[in-house]
């Protein structure tokens, strides 16, 4: 009963399988092997992007950080949700890669940027000129870091402000494809079509062992990114063994598979805990993480129990602090059976 | 025949063994899993260093320049040698991970540096006080970038004269292990009883997938490090692959006869060469790489048959510029063949 | 009738005259300037700290950007008042001169930080370890940027709590002397019997051409300090004219006089607006600044016999959004005049 | 005797009695001042440049760094003399401004770069892609720290080099007007006409107190630059101050006449130092500044009666190491006197 990271999931057979594959004879080195041009191409017909700048980097901070250097200068600010991961989760990595820029910190119901409060505090930036940081990008998180989903249409808005503002966009995509098959949308319509320029591509919270691939839609900033990447340590000379997991990823749907069984073990575990009167979820469960608060008498049978999961910060909102209801995040990933919500739900139904 | 270069070679049958192994259920992310506990013990044994912090990231440059950034300030200068990996082949890595600090570079013959050179401009940097860059730190490389090794006397003598300036010193060792068991000594003797503080233990052009350890002698660097290496996006979520491999690395001595191979492979092309009238050897052949002039028809026959290697710059260095020699560089790897030897000596031979 | 800011302000004549009588002859450069000695044995003796170190930068922003620089690492977080100078005014230069440290945004009435909540930002900042950005710096602004005075008391315990914290302070003191003479305090007092470490002592605003001081009480960061000067632009070859102006304004009280000028003005023009009904004070007049609601028609007359200031930011807090109430910020210097203050006066009375 | 530094120097006296008449009354801050609209109208009718952007600065290492951070990425290197200002005296300024650039260190007499190294080194850099740093700016020094002059045509060829390979150019003018008034030439020839970009045109050295003018022909960098001005603490409030002193300076020829005074005066000492046989020129005098063997004797005589001048690094190149023979730089000022001149001739004789 291990639900306290997807990252802590192992990667799917059919990843390992393609690395022994990969693991034959000599390859090019640093991105030139032969199995990254079948990515590049897979991903740009995923996209429908043929001219997409396609780079694999290993690690999601790092897709988010060169992501946003390549959109931000070191003068400018970068507008995020105030519960973003480049805000919370990555020791000041952007401030690092774009060379000392701000994140500025917006609001909103269920990590989702209000839209109006990122018009008014993107139109208020800058104004009083060489004083002020100016303008740089906008960043949003689909799946956002409390589990809920953007709509096209939200993402839609956003990115149409940013156009008219002339800053660029960054979509945070460490769960891009739980995201996207709770969407039922198609990856253009979810990115570029909505006005995405720049796609940190999740693999490694979804089966893999560590790949994220960046796709940007402009080319013109194909060559800084990889200046960037190799600079900031992130190009591989083994590279063919990036190239091979997202190479299987992106096989006969393996992605979208792993995706979907996540979301429906989260599924299965909220419907689970709604039979219950011990939990009342914090926020929508739309895609593979559960926040909620929980009794702390199911909190001690559920640890009693052996189930792994982290207490998430703050307490209930509705009731105020309180010592008999805890708060707790929850997340399934491709690997979670159903025999271990099963038991979960035993141990904290009592 | 495949000569470009050691990290074109696969990984180790053990190391996808290990991985395949590392791949079942749950483990706990970001460095804190139980492979990883094994692998900073078994470190801290080989290097006769109980105190040694470990860790372990995916290149050489990330391993080079995060070692470099918790030694040196960014107005600070690193001393190195002209034809270093950190001052030719990671794109300004050193400058982005120091904040700007300068690279001092060296001269001296076959790539290690001039002791007396060293002495001179190190004592020599900073004497006008504020309006100078300050002195940093020295790294050395073992194996060089021309294939020679440094002696541990070499090292101590080096190191000796920065302890003496005051400043920290590190170890490139993307090829450690080939210097290792060219030299003959343990890794204490090559390592901090020489005088060296932090090294870059490579592992990846030696038959893993992509990890280097970083060992930091003095644990007080030990938080920074680790601060730095999450700003710079390199730790690693399931970082249990990253353990598994190194863990697999250092069992039953796979590392020395891994490296021992390539060597041997190494010393078997150069005998066969030396055999013919058509190669020179520019640098003494010490561990796995040859640098060689070599006859145009030597070289167009070695094509013709389907020879990989690279040109290597400048010309042949006793001769002059010239139609008829070309230099090139010749790497062995753990996996290159004795066949793949013998056939690239019969076509050059004619 | 000029109030939109002190720095439009004309420099003191003793200062002048002072700049006159250092022009002769030759000086040595880069700070070893003769006044600098006595300036710096002034400082010591005015703050009652005989190991302080004392260096004089041209701008506030400097000031302020190279005193976190050294009390910041590039992975750490300022706390600061959201109505900063640091914040909002200076482009992102403390991000710039710390390597890319953030800003922690705090609240508080008046611009002045609300203890409890730095208190319990403070304590929540690092606490997931590596992923998160690290406790760095305090830095609170007396005056703050809308006019109030932080009492010794209030400083006191900000300071305390970051000590508790292990973190260093910063006193970013652009009108320093403003509030030094509000108080009615030592500078020791409202300093490192405070738990100040490093201050910004404003020169500029306050009758100078263009000198602040940095004070930095610990001598062990005074190296970095002159090196980080240094290395930004900021030492002056010519440094004479900074020390002849820095020497002038603590010669028979200079600054204390043209403080008391400055906030004399300001409550002279208070309590001519508090006599008309068209004007509101926003926050307390505690300094030289005045931020006010004030009606249109008294707007409309001002301007248009001439008078010349800042409008601020939002509307009025108490009435909400209006056209009739517009809020402006009033700001005197030294060498505002009773006749300026009056003229403006009989404006806006109509 | 003062022979150290041009930098030594008092002001001329028009420009205090410009500062005088500049403080009089309030002005807009931050560059909005009505004195700096005539500076960049003047200077641009010099350099017979009507779109070019001109900002002013307080020091030499400022105007360069900020310079060189409009021309160069933080992936790229600078192309400068080994004994260039930039390299040697700003304590890493380029590097913290440019976000981590190198800077290419190229040979050339008389502290003069060597056209066909930088063509080979610029050609040769940036060869392997993404693992190398890539080509940046050139960077020229006029007066060279050598104290020779480059010529229209030397500067021609360097700049027609970094255009042909698409490099920006930056011309540090640090004693720009002494070296104009050598030449004989417009400023325009020295700079837009011979393929200059950007240049640091310096007051500083030349009877300011501490103002560079930096001028961009280009027009589009100029926002970028304004705002790396600000976030750098380079924009001062009260501005007027740095414009008076360049309007004062560009008033009746007064920069031509003070670099004519500060040239004739060094003409008249290396005219007297040629006369003795106890000194030897070791670079040609072209502008203010002298590098020059002397004699052991002649040093403690010289020194003895009180004569200030640095010695400088190395030892005589003709005749090798010696105790007998030592060197020194001697620069003259525009306020270098005959009796100056003539006491310290009188003393080197004997």
């Amino acid at each position: 009963m291990y639900f306290a990271s997807d990252n802590a999931a192992p990667a799917a057979p059919e990843v390992m399988e393609a690395l022994g594959k990969a693991n034959e004879g000599y390859a090019s080195s640093y991105g030139n092997d032969e199995i990254m041009d079948r990515v590049t191409a897979r991903i740009r017909e995923i996209f429908e992007a043929p001219e997409a700048a396609v780079y694999l980097v290993s690690t999601g901070t790092t897709a988010n950080a060169l992501s946003l250097s390549v959109l931000t200068q070191p003068w400018q600010t970068v507008f995020c949700h105030r519960h973003s991961h480049i805000e919370e989760d990555e020791c000041g990595a952007p401030e690092f890669f774009t060379g000392g820029a701000k994140l500025t910190l917006l609001e909103g119901a269920d990590a989702k940027i209000d839209a109006d409060q990122f018009r008014n505090r993107a139109e208020s930036t800058g104004v009083l000129g060489v004083h002020n940081i100016q303008r740089g990008a906008l960043s949003i998180t689909n799946v956002t870091e409390m589990g809920t989903v953007y709509t096209v249409d939200e993402i839609s808005r956003l990115c149409s402000t940013a156009k008219e503002l002339g800053i660029g966009t960054h979509l945070d995509g460490a769960r891009f494809t739980n995201a996207l098959v709770a969407l039922g949308c198609t990856p253009a319509e979810m990115t570029w079509k909505a006005g995405i320029d720049v796609v940190s591509f999740g693999g490694t919270k979804n089966g893999l062992m560590g790949v994220e691939a960046v796709i940007i839609f402009d080319p013109a900033k194909a060559w800084e990114f990889e200046l960037r990447r190799k600079r900031g340590g992130h190009l591989f000379s083994k590279h063919r063994y990036l190239s091979a997991q997202m190479e299987a990823y992106l096989t006969d749907d393996l992605w979208l598979k792993l995706a979907r069984q996540a979301n429906a073990a989260a599924a299965r575990l909220e419907a689970g805990l709604t039979r219950t009167n011990s939990f009342e979820m914090l926020h929508p469960r739309q895609a593979n993480m559960l926040f909620c608060g929980m009794t702390r008498a199911a909190h001690e049978r559920a640890q009693a129990g052996g189930a792994i999961y982290h207490p998430w910060p703050g307490n209930h909102p509705a009731t105020g602090p309180s010592d008999e209801i805890l708060t707790c995040r929850l997340v399934c990933s491709w690997s979670t059976t159903d025999a271990e919500i099963d038991e979960f739900l035993s141990l904290v139904q009592g």
